[in-house]
C-alpha cells in the first residue's frame, strides 16, 4: 500500500450541515522524506468544534483559517515511520497539528514526542485542545473562587466537562447544562457535578434559579442558544462570563441577539470572548497546570470512536446535533 | 429665613421620563449642629445619568440604592456655615455626597475640602463623578495605546467628553458619537475629536466605516442604543469594550437585545461593564492620574446651569433628550 488519503477543503462552509461536497479527498503515493524530515502515520486524529471556525472563517476573521485546498487543520497523534531527523527515531509516538491525513511529512516543528505508554485517546481528549482550553478559560481568565457558583454550557462537551471537573476539584458549585438526559446523567454521576440541566426540557427558568440559588458567578458559554440568556440573567455581581463556543449559532444563517448589556454594568460584569489560537505557545505551563489534577484522578473524560479518515466529514455534524458522547475521535 | 428645602425619592420611576411625582418636596428648618458636627449651605449640586440607576434600583440591583424617603443622592459642592469639627472652619469650601438639599448637617465623613480659589463647575465637571469615571474607565480597564482607534458614545456628555479628550491626548485617534450636529460640531472643533457621527443621521454605517478605516480598539458605550450593534461591528481583535452607560435603554421598558456573542470569540474581544461606585476608594488615586491631562491644558469642559434645586427632577430628563449642552449642574 504505498497511498494515502488526505482530505482537503474545497468550498467553505454555508450555515447548515457539514457536507461530503465541502471536502476533496485525495489519494497520492505515500512520498520520500529528505533531510530533517520525517515520516508520520497517523493513529488518531482528534475533531474539534473550534474546526468549523476554521473552516468558516471569512476574510474579516482574525482567527488563521484554513486556505482552501489546503489540508484540513487537526491535532493528532502518529508514529514516526521513518526519520532523518536526529530528535526522532522510527517506532516515536508523536502529537502534533497533524491535519485530515493518513501520513505526513514534517521538519519537525510543532511536534511532540508523546512519553512511552501514554494513552492516545486520554492525550487528545485532556492534554490536546480541549484541556488546554478548558485550563486557559478557566484558570487564566475566570478567576475561579471556592464556594461560587459556575454554570457551563456543553458541559458533555470535551472542554466543558474538563472545565467542570477542574472547576469543581477547586471547590466550587458546578452546573452543567447538556442537551439530553444521558448526558446530564453523565456529568452528574460520573464527572461529580453538582447539577445538571437538560436544555430541552421546559422550565429550565425555575431549574436554572433552583440548581443556582446564590446566583451564577462563572458562565462558561460553550453553546450559545437560548439559554445564555437565562443564565446571563442569574450572574452575581462581579461574575465572569467566559465565551468559549457558540457551536448552536455556528449553523443559523441569523445569529440569535444577545443579551442587553445594562446588566453589565448593574452588576459589573465582564464577557470574554477567546480563541485558543492565540494561547498555543503557553501549553507547556498549561498541561504542567493541568496535569496534577489528572495525576489526583480528578479527571474523567469518555471518547467517541469513528473509523477511518474518510468518517471526519460527517462526523463534524455531531457537534451540531449533539448525538457525540464524549471526546470525538478518529481512529486511522 | 430658617426653612431649607429637601427631595427625597417618594416613588421608583418607571420607563419614561422623570416626573416631579417621583418626588417628595420637604421644608424644614435648618437643624442646629451638633459636637463634631458641621452644617453645609449647598452651592453647586451635580446631575449625573448614573443617578437614573439609583432611583430605579430593584431589590435585585447590585449598586447601592437610594431608599423611598431619603434624600436623592448627589454630589455636591457647599460652604459650611457653622463648625462644632476641628478639620472644617465657616468659610470652608467642602465637596461630597451632599444630596438633593440646600443644607446638610455632616459629621465630616466622606467631606473633602476644596481648596481655595478653585472654580466649583470645574470640580463637578471634571473631578467629581465625570472624571473619576472616564479615568477609571480609559486607564483602569481599557488600556489604551497611542495609535489605535477609539469610538466614545455619548461623546458630548459629561463622561464622554473627558474619555475623549484624555485618549486624544495620549495620541489615539478618537471618534465622538453624539445626537446633534451641534455636539458634534463642538467636540471636534473644540474638544480636538478626530471625527464625529450624529447618530441620528442616516447612513452610520458608511460614516463610521470612514471614520474608523482601521476598525476600532476601543468602544466606550455611554449610550446604548443601534449604534452599539454598528461599532461592534467594526471591533477589532483583542478589542476592548467598556459598559458605563447605557442611558438610551434606561428608559425603555422593554430594553433592545445586544450583539450575538460569536463575534466576541473570534475577534477575543473583552465587554466589561463597570459602575464608578466600586472605584471611590481610589479617587486620590484617580484624580493625580487625571490632574496632569488637566494642568497642560488638555481638557475643556462645559457646563449647563439649571437654576434653584427644584429644577434637579425635571432636570433628569435632558440626559433623555439629550438637550443638554455641558455638564449639568444645579446652582442653590
Amino acid at each position: 500500500m504505498s497511498d494515502y488519503l488526505s482530505i482537503h477543503l474545497a468550498v467553505r462552509p454555508q450555515p447548515g450541515p457539514i457536507t461530503q461536497g465541502l471536502f476533496e479527498l485525495k489519494r497520492q503515493p505515500i512520498p520520500e522524506i529528505r533531510n530533517d524530515e520525517v515520516l508520520i502515520k497517523q493513529t488518531h486524529m482528534s475533531l474539534d468544534p473550534a474546526m468549523i471556525g476554521w473552516m468558516s472563517a471569512d476574510r474579516e476573521s482574525y482567527i488563521p483559517r484554513v486556505e482552501l485546498g489546503d489540508v484540513m487543520r487537526s491535532t493528532g497523534i502518529g508514529v514516526i515511520v521513518a526519520s532523518n531527523h536526529p530528535d526522532f527515531s522510527p517506532g516515536d509516538t508523536v502529537q502534533g497539528m497533524l491535519g485530515w491525513t493518513e501520513y505526513k511529512v514534517s521538519g519537525g516543528k510543532g511536534l511532540n514526542k508523546v512519553p512511552l505508554g501514554s494513552d492516545p485517546e486520554m492525550v487528545l481528549a485532556v492534554f490536546a485542545l480541549p484541556g488546554l482550553t478548558a485550563t486557559q478559560g478557566l484558570f487564566g481568565f475566570a478567576d475561579p473562587k471556592a464556594g461560587e457558583t459556575i454554570v457551563v454550557t456543553g458541559a458533555a462537551g470535551s472542554v466543558g466537562s474538563l472545565v467542570g471537573q477542574l472547576a469543581k476539584a477547586d471547590g466550587l458549585q458546578v452546573i452543567g447544562v447538556a442537551g439530553d438526559d444521558e448526558k446530564c446523567q453523565w456529568i452528574t454521576d460520573t464527572l461529580g457535578f453538582d447539577g445538571a440541566i437538560n436544555y430541552k426540557n421546559d422550565g429550565i427558568t425555575s431549574m436554572l434559579k433552583d440548581l443556582t440559588p446564590e446566583g451564577v458567578d462563572i458562565f462558561f458559554e460553550n453553546t450559545g442558544g437560548p439559554i445564555q440568556q437565562q443564565v446571563f440573567n442569574r450572574m452575581n455581581a462581579h461574575g465572569r462570563i467566559i465565551v468559549c463556543g457558540m457551536i448552536s449559532d455556528y449553523v443559523s444563517a441569523q445569529p440569535s441577539p444577545g443579551p442587553n448589556w445594562i446588566p453589565l454594568i448593574k452588576k459589573r460584569v465582564t464577557v470574554r470572548g477567546f480563541a485558543m489560537t492565540d494561547h498555543l505557545g503557553d501549553a507547556s505551563k498549561l498541561r504542567a497546570k493541568l496535569a496534577p489534577y489528572v495525576a489526583d484522578g480528578k479527571i474523567k473524560f469518555r471518547t467517541h470512536i469513528l473509523e477511518g479518515l474518510e468518517s471526519a466529514p460527517e462526523g463534524l455534524n455531531l457537534f451540531f446535533n449533539g448525538n457525540n458522547r464524549g471526546k470525538l475521535i478518529v481512529r486511522l
